[in-house]
């Protein structure tokens, strides 16, 4: 470990390795699960996770498209039913930040190095078929890199550019972790070039004009 | 070069190579782009330019979210007044798929060495702030890393499985290239393990539900 180097670290062992899974034999389904997973043909069980695992349901068909309480917004609540026993299914840590300070500290103890980590899931998105990383905790840097006020090349301001760093980092060790049986939960960067910038990656209230729209709906 | 190297190239950079520009000086807006731009606050002409490469749009304000012809969705079709001279407007290579498949045969040529090529944007997202690398472009590999039939850890077969590895890749090229006045439109990848998928990345009509819901509000 140096100084600067950053670890990404699958969300699913952090949930296995701290119990945030469900047995879906002690779950029952309420009338709203129930009436979802009717028309998804999903297990209700399965869909009252989801929902238990949701401050705010974007979408309920034809998949479940809600925001945890991190902020995230992911399709099922990021609740997985692979890389993991029967009957059990994986829902991401409650508090991914927390959880990716706690592995920083204690990466710190054990070393005295000073990494950046960044807890990924696998996620889908607008527009695009197919899934890619998406960080949902991070630990010694910040989210977005700050380019407002930077100049471009000829010399102008630039208006709008703040770039989603942790993502782009998380999107490629994805790729590096593969998904099914790869087993490769955590991929180690060194070379980064450090970066400033702030954590607000999540749109506040009425911000987003996608997310309003589909409430519309 | 080595055989299965992987270049990812800023789309701004062979549009400016190409003349993928307008200069705003030329561009007459219309009544549709005048009433955008009174309401966004922006340039009349470079809205109209918007439009001009638009086949669909999904969002007039606060921001114009459109499709480009080659079936990327964008804010403001990707059309991109920074890095350039005053007066002139970026907009993407009308075919990116056709600009990588042609630069990969020229490094062929040049090299005897077969590479893969993304053309990469920088582009928003929904449900997150900042933006991120996205492939807009690619030859030599398929856009979407196909998983669906594969076994994960506890010999389940996965559901839903697509990786889509180029944005992946082209995330982490766009950290490496940075925004503004860096000066680095080029990355280069060594030893990426090859894959194998299609690549069907945009929706086909009526697929894509979030774009259903933009449509009907
Ligand atoms: N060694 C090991 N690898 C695992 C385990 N669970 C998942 N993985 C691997 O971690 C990576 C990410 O797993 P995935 O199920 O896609 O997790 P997610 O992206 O966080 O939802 C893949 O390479 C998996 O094979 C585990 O219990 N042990
Ligand atoms: N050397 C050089 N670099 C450029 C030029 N134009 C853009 N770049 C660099 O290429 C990278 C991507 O540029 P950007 O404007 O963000 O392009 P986009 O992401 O394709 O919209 C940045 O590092 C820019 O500084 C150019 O004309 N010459
Ligand atoms: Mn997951
Ligand atoms: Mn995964
Ligand atoms: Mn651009
Ligand atoms: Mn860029």
């Amino acid at each position: 470990m140096e100084d600067g180097d950053i670890i990404c670290i699958a969300s699913t062992i952090i949930s296995k390795a701290k119990g945030y899974t469900r047995n879906l034999k002690d779950v029952i389904p309420g009338d709203r699960a129930t009436r979802i997973a009717e028309k998804t043909g999903e297990d209700p069980r399965f869909i009252q996770v989801v929902l238990d695992q949701a401050c705010d349901v974007l979408i309920e068909t034809p998949f479940t498209l809600t925001e945890v309480s991190c902020g995230h917004v992911g399709v099922r609540s990021g609740v997985d039913a692979s890389n993991v026993e029967d009957g059990l299914v994986i829902t991401l840590p409650a508090d991914p930040m927390k959880e990716a300070e706690e592995i920083r500290t204690e990466i710190k103890d054990l070393t005295s190095k000073s990494c950046g980590i960044i807890v990924t899931d696998t996620c889908g998105r607008s527009f695009r078929r197919g899934q890619t990383g998406h960080a949902i905790g991070w630990s010694g840097m910040s989210a977005i890199r700050d380019f407002r006020g930077d100049s471009d090349l000829f010399g102008h301001t630039l208006e709008i550019t703040e770039e989603a760093v942790v993502d782009e980092i998380a999107g490629f060790a994805n790729l590096i972790m593969g998904e099914s049986n790869n087993g490769v939960p955590a991929v180690h960067f060194r070379g980064i070039p450090a970066w400033t910038g702030h954590n607000d990656i999540y749109f506040r209230e009425g911000e987003d004009v996608i997310r309003k729209a589909l409430k519309k709906v």
